[in-house]
C-alpha cells in the first residue's frame, strides 16, 4: 500500500514538472525559473495539503530523490524540449499524464485528510488542493491568472469528483488502496471525456 | 464569547467571500474559478494568520459548513450577481459589509494572538495579516497588483488602528468581547469615513 | 554564534527590504504596499522557510523589532527615496547589498536545515529558498514574473553554490560559524563576479 501511494506521487510528480517546464520555457526562463516552476508545480499542491494539515516533515523533503529527480528532468528538458513541443503528439501525451497526475495527486490528499478523520467535505476539498494547486501556483508564479479557475474544460471538478468516488469506495469497502486506485480512475476518465467532448461547467 | 467570536467569523466568510465571487465573476471565470476565489478571499487572511501563529487545525477545516456554505454562495451567484452587479446600490452595499468584515476579521487575528502572548507590535500586525491577506491573496490569484497596496482610500491602515483598539481596551478591561467590539467598531467607522471623504495615506 | 546569525540576519532583513520599498516606490504604491513589499521581501523567504522546518514561532514575530525596523524604513524611505534613486550609485549600492543578503539569508537557511538533519540536497534548497523566495514573492505581490527566474545574470546559482560551501565547510571543520562566513563569501563573490562579467546560465 505504501509502496503503491509512492508509485503514484512519482507519476504525478513527475508529469506535473513537465508541465512546469514547458510552461517556463514558454516564458523563456533560464535553468533556474525551469527548475523553480517544475518545483511549484509538482510539490505546490502537496505542500499547501501539508501545511493545512499541519504534516512534517514535508513529503517532498523526506524523500530528498525527488528534487533532485526533477533537478535531473530540468536539465534533460532544455536538451530535449524544443524537439517535443514541435512534435504534434506531444500536447496530447502531456495532457494525458496530466490527467493521470491529477487523479493521483487528489487521491493522495483525499487518502492522507480522510486517514486524519476530517469531515467528508474538508476531505474532498483536500483532494482538489492536492492535485489541482500545484497547477494554480505553477499559473501565479508565470504571471497568469490560474487556468483552471478559468471557463475550460473541467478540471477541478474532475479531481472533487474522483475524491468522492475515493470516498464511497472507502465507505463500501474500507480499503484504502481500491479506494485509491478508484479515485485516480474516475479523475483520470472525466478529465479524458472533458477534453474529448469539450464538457464545461454550465455556470 | 465563543458564540460571539464564531458569529464574527460568519460574517467576515459571507462579505468576503462575496467580494471574491464579484472578481470571479468580472474575470469571467466558471464556478472552480468563482467559488476557488471566494475561498481564497475569505479563508486566505486567517489561513496565513493560523500559519504563521502554528495553529491546527486550521478555523475552516474545523468548521466544514463554513466552505459548504461558500460554495452554495458561489452557486447562488451565478444565478443572481448579474443583477446585482446592476443595481446602483449593491457595490455600496458591499463596501459596507466589507468594512465589517475587515472589522470582524482583524479583531480575530489580534484576539488569538494576544492570547498567544506575542508582542502588542506583531499582534496588531497578526490583526492586519487576518483582515487584509485574504484579500491580497485574491487579487494575486486574479492577476492584479493588490488593491490595498495601492494609494486609495485607507484600508489596511483602519485594521492596523483597529488592532491597537483591541489591545488599549483589553489593557483597561481585560474582557476580550468588549476589546473585540472595539476593534470592529474603530476600523468600521475608520473605513467608512476613508470611503466618505477619500481618506488617504500621506505617504 | 547566536549573535553572529542575529547580525547577519539583520544585514539582510534591512537590505532585502530596501529592494522591496524601491519597487513598490516603482509602482506608485503607498505607505502600506511600501511596507508590506518590505515585510515580503525581507521575510518572505525564511516564512516559507520556517513554514517548510516546521519551526514555530517564526523568527520575525518572535523578534517584535524586526518588524517595527523595517515601518521605521518604510516611513523614512517615502522622504529620501526619490533623491536616492535618482543617484547613479544606489543602485549599485543596493545590489551589493542585496548580494549581501542573499548569502546570509542562505546561509541561515542552510544551517537551520542542516542542525534538524536534512539530507545534504534539502539542506542546500532550503539555502536557496531562504535566500531567494523573498524576491520571488515581492515580484509576485507585485505582478511580474519573479526576476531570479529570468535569463539574467545568475542569482539563485550563487546561493545553491553558497549552500554547498556551507555544507563543505562543515563537513571539514564542524563549526557553523566558519560555514557560514563560507557561505556567505562564496555567494557574494560569485553574485559580484555574475553581475561585473554578466555571467549566465547555458541553459
Amino acid at each position: 500500500m505504501n509502496t503503491l501511494i509512492k508509485t503514484i506521487e512519482v507519476i504525478g510528480i513527475i508529469t506535473f514538472a513537465v508541465t512546469g517546464i514547458v510552461e517556463a520555457r514558454k516564458k523563456g526562463m533560464d535553468l533556474v525559473g525551469v527548475y523553480s516552476l517544475a518545483m511549484i508545480t509538482a510539490f505546490g499542491g502537496g505542500t499547501l495539503r501539508d501545511f493545512i494539515l499541519g504534516r512534517h516533515p514535508l513529503f517532498w523533503t523526506a524523500h530528498y530523490w525527488y528534487p533532485v529527480i526533477l533537478l535531473g528532468l530540468s536539465v534533460l528538458s532544455s536538451i530535449v524540449i524544443k524537439d517535443m513541443l514541435n512534435r504534434s503528439g506531444f500536447v496530447t501525451f502531456v495532457l494525458v499524464l496530466d490527467a493521470l497526475g491529477l487523479g493521483s495527486f487528489s487521491a493522495s490528499g483525499t487518502s492522507l485528510a480522510n486517514q486524519l478523520g476530517y469531515h467528508p467535505f474538508v476531505t474532498a476539498l483536500m483532494g482538489v488542493v492536492t492535485g489541482v494547486f500545484g497547477g494554480v501556483l505553477r499559473d501565479i508564479a508565470g504571471n497568469e491568472i490560474p487556468y483552471v479557475f478559468q471557463r475550460t474544460e473541467i478540471y477541478a471538478t474532475c479531481a472533487f469528483i474522483g475524491s468522492w468516488a475515493y470516498l464511497a469506495t472507502m465507505w463500501a469497502t474500507s480499503n484504502d488502496v481500491v479506494s485509491v486506485i478508484a479515485c485516480i480512475a474516475v479523475t483520470f476518465i472525466l478529465r479524458m471525456l472533458a477534453i474529448r467532448y469539450k464538457i464545461r461547467l454550465p455556470l
